[in-house]
């Protein structure tokens, strides 16, 4: 519970209602006990947590201003949302966050009617809201609709078609406050042009000051010379004023303003809540604003676990368990040393992707190309063509926004590209929206991929050498987190394309498990004396060993972390059918749903996925193994 | 074979090594022959026709001017590569295009050297050519990388991406010419702020003129208006001039240009040849130049069938068979008249999508958002969160560029959007860019969606209808051209979620046939006394009906339109899997490689899905069924 006598007013509000009780005045007072409490209860648990220190002033005047939930605020991404979410019933919960059952840890339509928009992938904020006020504006209801995205998320292809979509129409033209939150970061060091633009505009004040300036010296309004400038402003007014990118695509701008200053914020807050059309306002934050240690780490603090608000994150000394994103960050480097054709792209997930080291050593092959994984993957074909060695580093799920290019300008011209695909299968606390449940599903049904899943670390970094290898279009797609902890050879070896490995030849039934779930598939395995195979390969499959052992087996296992729909396990009963071998198979995998957050662990196992459940559903399948003259484990 | 008395030059030009042996001022009598020979070749077999005459002035330029095919030529979704194909070997089997085994509509590796990049879908060129620049930069490759990009393409979100990544780049910059060829017209009409935005450019000739006029008033440069004006016009330069767009994201612009005169235009192209960095040439052409009729035309003569070039397109009398793009455009005006709720989107394809009619009677309800996959999916999100209907028509190989947001802003929501998917399955003589082989395994595989694809016309309309009613994200795929002609009824009447029809009764073998293959399977099951299920939805399966059926069958037949992985057979044998009951299964559909261009027939025929060869396939698997008292077909 909330302490008020720490929290004289935010222990008074429990949704916007409570807040816009409040005098102007006090607002000041209560973002501070906001960011107060903000720090405290992500310091317990962890969580997002800059972003939502550099939003606490934005968010107060937003719900003060406004009447949410009738009047509708539409976060980008959410990583800054638990302000938000603290002033909007779930102030005593937040201390949840990305736990089972608890607060998700971005917006989501399930949970409150303050969260308009589910989210999680970046830039789709303006899109939806544009969706929202013109079915409301449709419908002559005149309640507001904002949305909310950072300098960031400006920079992907989908901000600009929305932008450029509401800032094209008319007849009439749709009511919507974009409010551009420009902290000159993301997850990430922002890169690319909108970020060069955005600095530009920002110096415009300058310019502003300039032109107020240059008013004073023009003296006799007739001469020819001021008569001249007159025009030329009125030009440049129509035209140029502010001459911004947003202007050009229709929006009308306003900024920039310090987002920290609330009077300043609300005062042209006000303004445009009266006004029509779509408007665009600039706003300049920290993240991290008001924890000092994390203005001065901003990607340090982007999110954290639990710690000492005294003390800040303290790096635990000891040497960790290598993750699979560690993986490929040392095979990324000793490739790269070893080819130098090897390019290394990442759509602005350097250190989620595991790239830091890689930028540093080789910098002139370092892309990071800003929230676009559309262009990433086509910069890979187009470096592929002129014989470059391009290695696409990105999360499973958003590849998903990069799904046509995969398509179009790799697979159907067989380029020779590498996707390395972090976080495939169960992600877990980040929950739906971050999900890697379907990549081996819209990866298998494109031809010319090959596909692999990796068993252990070792076995990623060899597929990775392999994918590299092969003359076309490969991905190796591994899990967050750490592996069963193989040792990884130094090397950089490769996998013959398509081979499978048998792990243990047992009797009867055969485990065929794809990918990190081969650690629990073989305690199973062991436990009833199965046969295990590590597949290694979802494309192609291992033809010749999965035909022999049908003929050796009464039945087949298939276990992949992927939806069962189309997965791994469905390219195995594919295979069969073809052949017209007739055996029963037990699909297990994930279910044709979307999971909640919770840890990776727990998904797993609700989905029956760790070996205890794998075990009773093979038994359930093939009651007669128990009676099997097999080996059992003490363990069980 | 071309005829040198009418084509005195060109018919001495096999490769652009031959182009650049003529001296400059012959250039502008080779456009026009290539013009008329563009002209005569189209009108013989139908193609893609206003791109081409539009660049016949900067195809002569490029290719006389630039070292191809060392120098490398980008064409944006390549409508307009047929002149680049006459002077790059295939002048004399132009005529052949689209044809199985005839020159690809498009640009495409495997056919030409001159084709760099495979194309197709919109927007691609920039990042492709960048990744080029970068690779043959990181190399120390001196070549020249040129894309040329429509004013449609740009409007998409990737085509920014790679602008924004492009012009941010330092260290080196990249070496990268972009050609934006301004035409005011895509396929449909554009629209949006980007057209805006270079419809404004297009006026700052305007500007220009203003700022030289302005010079001369000056007088004294030591006043201090004079002052003011030049300290002004300094910072202006910097910041804003030409103040686009382009510049602010960091390229270098040049334009506009005048581009069917060929001396201007050349005299731009010798200038920007020499300099380094990312420049922007931005040229004014006319869709259709040359051609009265499709310049008066445009969207009439985007693609044409043969004709006679001294009249021109002939409408032709009597009442054709309606497609199912006709189907689909009379229910959407229906529905519309019924349900004010409904919301029209396209993706820039009004008229490939039918939308025409909407578009006129519902303007208020029909949004045509240019290029942008991403956002009309994630528009049709938020519209659905405000309680409108939604209804995004899509083509099956554009719906993959809105894959994540059908994913992370309609399915994980749950969000009630319709998805009305056209040239679903083969599609023909557009090749592998076009195809939409994958539909039912990238969409099967998503949680929450309900999948269906009709059988024929009248199917088309109630599936429409019931995926309209139903409350969630529902897909209604449909094949391009004609079905089987069946009346449609004129209600709004639905289907029931997920029960498929037993359109025959027959023995021993079940063909369960989704969509488009169903009257070919129907003609073997009548043939070969088989049952027949028409089973409309791929998600849900019709599990009861696929469970009894198994009951009373020795064996299922699948087949579909769609490549077997993961397909909607892969669906049925899933569903079998899990129940434990064992069944052979023959999958048919479309094999795991990308079809080259052909016609719709020939394709289907290939991968063994006409009525011939299901029955073949069926056969082979069960010959007994010969033998066996089934009613025989007099027609086989």
């Amino acid at each position: 519970m909330i302490d008020p006598q720490r929290y004289p007013r935010l222990s008074r509000i429990q949704v916007p209602a409570d807040l816009r009780q409040f005098p102007e005045e006090e607002l000041p007072a209560i973002a501070e006990e906001l960011r107060a409490y903000l720090i405290e209860q992500v310091a317990l648990v962890g969580g997002h947590f800059g972003a939502g220190l550099g939003v606490i002033e934005l968010t107060v005047a937003l719900h003060w201003l406004y009447e949410t939930p009738v009047d509708r605020l539409v976060w980008d991404v959410g990583h800054q949302s638990y302000p938000h979410k603290i002033l909007t019933g779930r102030r005593d919960s937040i201390h949840t966050v990305k736990q089972k059952d608890g607060v998700a840890p971005f917006p989501k339509r399930d949970e409150s009617e303050y969260d308009t928009l589910g989210v999680g992938h970046s830039s789709t904020s303006i899109s939806a809201a544009l969706g929202m006020a013109v079915a409301l504006q449709r419908r002559g209801d005149e309640r507001k609709v904002v949305a909310v995205i950072g300098d960031g998320a400006m920079t992907a292809g989908m901000a600009f078609e929305a932008l450029a979509h509401a800032g094209g129409m008319t007849d009439p033209e749709p009511n919507l406050l974009v409010i551009l939150n420009d902290n000159q970061m993301s997850i990430s060091e922002n890169v690319g042009g909108v970020t060069k633009m955005l600095g530009r505009l920002t110096g415009s004040r300058t310019l502003n000051a300039l032109r107020e300036g240059g008013k004073k010296l023009l003296g006799d309004k007739n001469k020819p010379a001021a008569k001249f400038v007159r025009r030329w402003e009125e030009h440049w007014k129509g035209m140029f004023v502010p001459s911004t990118f947003f202007e050009e695509v229709g929006f009308h701008y306003t900024g920039p303003i310090d987002g920290h200053d609330l009077p300043a914020l609300l005062g042209a807050m006000k303004t445009l809540k009266g006004l029509k059309g779509p408007q665009l306002l600039h706003i300049i934050t920290t993240k991290g604003k008001g924890y000092e240690l994390a203005e001065d780490d901003q990607i340090g603090y982007h999110a954290v676990g639990p710690f000492d608000p005294e003390k800040g994150l303290v790096s635990k000394p000891g040497a960790k368990k290598p993750t699979y994103t560690d993986i490929f960050s040392d095979w990324l480097c000793d490739m790269a040393a070893a080819d130098e054709r090897l390019m290394g792209i990442t759509p602005a997930m350097r250190e989620g992707s595991g790239l830091v080291r890689f930028s540093k050593e080789y910098p002139q092959r370092y892309f990071d190309v800003a929230i676009a994984e559309q262009h990433a993957v086509t910069l890979a074909a187009g470096m592929a063509i002129e014989g470059a060695k391009p290695v696409v580093a990105i999360y499973s799920t958003f590849l998903q926004r990069g799904y046509d290019q995969l398509v179009h300008d790799v697979a159907i011209q067989n380029l020779d590209v590498l996707f390395a695909i972090d976080r495939g299968g169960v992600v877990g606390p980040d929950g739906a929206t971050h999900a890697g449940n379907l990549d081996l599903s819209y990866l298998r049904c494109v031809p010319n991929m090959v596909v692999m899943a990796p068993a252990d670390e070792d076995e990623c970094r060899k597929m990775l050498s392999t994918g590299f290898g092969y003359q076309g279009p490969a991905a190796v797609r591994y899990p967050r987190g750490t592996g069963p902890g193989t040792a990884v050879q130094p090397n950089l070896d490769t996998l013959p394309i398509g081979k499978a490995e048998v792990r243990r030849n047992g009797s009867r039934v055969a485990l065929l498990a794809f990918g990190a779930i081969v650690p629990a598939a073989e305690q199973v395995a062991a436990e009833l004396g199965l046969t295990l195979v590590n597949m290694r390969y979802v494309k192609p499959l291992d033809r010749a060993l999965v035909l022999e052992l049908a003929k050796s087996h009464e039945g087949f296992v298939t276990l992949e972390d992927n939806v069962v729909a189309g997965g791994a396990g469905s390219g195995v009963a594919e295979l069969l059918a073809a052949e017209g071998v007739l055996l029963p198979i037990l699909h297990l995998g994930l279910p044709d749903e979307f999971q909640h957050h919770a840890s990776r662990e727990q998904l797993l196992a609700e989905a029956g996925l760790d070996a205890a459940s794998i075990r009773a559903s093979v038994l359930a399948r093939w009651p007669q193994l128990l009676g099997a003259p097999a080996p059992r484990s003490a363990a069980l």
